[in-house]
């Protein structure tokens, strides 16, 4: 079993870099906050004797070396935050993994696999969409060059910003790919579903799919006071129709269907002008394939109507996709045979929000171990689990972990 | 008649200072543009014989002496801008202003009034609401702490800004307010009516009132893909819903009646999070007192309830307010007459817009002079009008005033 106050120890350490403004953190992927959280994660690694590996998008690997020439066997999540974010998203699943290095080596366990503890870079998305940028990569499904000339809403370039916070390694993205023999990752759930079935542990059997979208409504900038109602071009009454319709649309799939519009901007957002001009960010989500590809249907046949209604232009582009997943069925066994082993209830479950491991799937066989997280609040500086709710999640993670690595 | 040319240039010149990004001005109040317009502007009064005075909320009064000791005759408007403003909304009534003056001179013209042109403080609003505050204060309609206390975006108080680019005056605010003969603004429409009906100007009888509101609903961050939809608190979707509601009651209340919301933001505006909090700010307006009041008492009944069936919180403030306007029966005859006898097409007209001159109005005998300006268009830097406009609505102001003034 691991040391469940070390690693919360190491939890509250990192916390402290990047604080937010109500308790949680604003530790935004290649902000120096960012490059801070990341060398205390080396020091703690190298600590534990193991050797950092950073490839050219700043995702870290800590090896734990093995006792035989075989595939690694992975483990980790992102460090990464939302600008109002919370303590664990992601960095459970990092701290986590060092927990469980930390753990084999007082109990002096050497495994036959090496263990590989991963921070990949921007798993969040918000500073530069789509998320899972760098696992993306990796696993080979964007190019390199189209994530690194992602941009900001500054207009910084991703890859400006690596090199600016001095973590660009290395290693080419990916060539780790195809010497994997699995990717385990630890993960708060992010929603309510394991609180309310009083279970510990969350084996995740599916992730949802997901479309990303922004829209672009263009008008013509008034004097709000002095354009009669029938002459106007109003982008931001269009917006609050498509946010409507976004709405309406996840409404109309439910069950296993969610739909909100996350960034809205009006331009140039004056109490006296008619908006001219609006850009917003939809995010659509099911895991079934037919109702996700369904609301993006929709919402393109739908959006342009009311955009044409209101005289207004629209532009729908996609900024993130990826199709409902399923976990490779070993991983996920492991999962749960270590759940039920160290006897933590336990339950099936499927990953509202994407993950790393969503990519990391396509290449290696995958799985991820969930544990609650109070009021299922996430994207939240108030987000908050328990010590004892992290422990047991650790320990299923070590578990699988330690079987699939052979001892 | 007066110099259309001169005018022209003078315009032109003004409008090289806060270039925007279109063609316009981004010449916001108190910003370091504005006191390089405030600057240009003295130095032309003084050369043009003027002597200046400035008040301690910034606003500009350069006097051109009367042969007697007479209350003066005021003319101008307003030198700040939109963030993405129009070269001639305000610039027009403050160099028109100063344009009479130059005709004066050119024609060795005294009156009995001394004529003062005037460059009101902040008439915008955008950058610190309300709008028109220094006149306002002027007229005794607000306090000066409550003015000086009003803060931007970024939190920068008003009076702390004024000190910083160092035009605070030394007159007290309203210390002439007993003695002014009669105020005329000169302004451009900013609305489509006297262009579509072939009309040089427009003399304004009537402005409309607003009231500008501004609502905070308060909900909960969360994940967008793993928060399930009937555990949603989104202060977005209330956003959109409210705006819609505006946009309805301005309808409902057609002929003369408008309304739409300006500013909009989500936080923490991330396409991953379901918008915990939004601030929007609406914008009703009529010339007809019960329309307008019915108006914000709908928004105020039926927004809670939209509030409250998505279990969000909802503040909602009045951030600035006046009541329709009835400009000086003499006054508007002196502008009717002039325009009658230069032989200008005219027609009675309702502002749409708040100007300076609805707060004047309450202290002395005031008008308007509207002339056409494109499409309607302003608020927007694709902002336009005819030299021809300009020159034709300024020789109005010249005879009106003048006849006011006393040869
Ligand atoms: N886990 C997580 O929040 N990932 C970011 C991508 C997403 O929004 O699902
Ligand atoms: N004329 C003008 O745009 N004034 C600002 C106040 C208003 O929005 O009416």
């Amino acid at each position: 079993r691991i040391d469940g106050d070390r690693l919360w120890d190491s939890l509250m350490e990192m916390a402290k870099i990047g604080p937010g403004v109500a308790g949680g953190n604003n530790r935004q992927t290649l902000t120096d906050a960012d490059a801070e959280g990341r060398a205390l994660f080396q020091s703690w690694c190298e600590a534990a004797g193991c050797t950092m590996g950073v490839d050219k998008l700043g995702t870290m690997f800590a090896t734990r070396p093995g006792t035989e020439d075989l595939p690694a066997v992975y483990v980790g999540s992102h460090l990464d935050t939302q600008p109002t974010g919370g303590k664990y998203d992601g960095v459970l699943g990092v701290l986590g993994g060092l927990e469980l290095v930390r753990t084999l080596n007082d109990l002096n366990i050497k495994t036959k696999h090496p263990i590989v503890v991963t921070n990949w870079t921007n798993e969040e998305g918000t500073r530069f969409a789509p998320a899972m940028l760098a696992s993306g990569v990796f696993a080979g499904m964007h190019d390199q060059d189209w994530a690194e000339d992602k941009t900001d809403a500054e207009g910084k370039r991703f890859g400006d910003e690596l090199d600016r916070i001095g973590w660009r390694g290395e290693e080419e993205v990916g060539a780790r790919r195809d010497d994997i023999r699995a990717f385990f990752e630890l993960h708060i759930e992010q929603g309510p579903i394991l609180e309310a079935e009083e279970k510990q542990i969350g084996v995740v059997t599916h992730g949802q799919g997901l479309w990303w979208l922004e829209v672009t409504l263009t008008g013509k900038d008034a004097h709000t006071g002095s354009t009669p109602m029938h002459m106007r071009v109003n982008a931001g009454l269009g917006m609050a129709r498509i946010t409507e319709l976004a709405h309406q649309i996840a409404m109309d799939h439910q069950p296993n269907a969610v739909g909100a519009v996350g960034q809205a901007n009006v331009y140039p957002n004056s109490r006296n002008v008619i908006p001219g001009k609006a850009v917003f960010t939809i995010d659509f989500r099911s895991p079934d394939q037919g109702k996700l590809d369904a609301m993006k249907a929709r919402l393109e046949a739908e959006a342009p109507k009311i955009a044409a209604d209101l005289g207004l232009g629209i532009e729908i582009e996609s900024a993130g996709h990826f199709d409902p997943v399923t976990f490779d069925a070993d991983c996920v066994a492991a999962v749960r045979d270590a759940a039920e082993r160290l006897g933590y209830s336990h339950m099936d479950i499927v990953s509202g929000a994407g993950h790393d491991a969503c990519w990391i799937n396509r290449i290696a066989p995958t799985a991820m171990i969930m544990c609650p997280c109070v009021d299922g609040l996430s994207h939240n500086e108030a987000e908050e689990i328990t010590k004892d709710w992290a422990r047991a999640a650790t320990d299923v993670l070590l578990h699988a972990v330690v079987e699939t690595a052979e001892v």
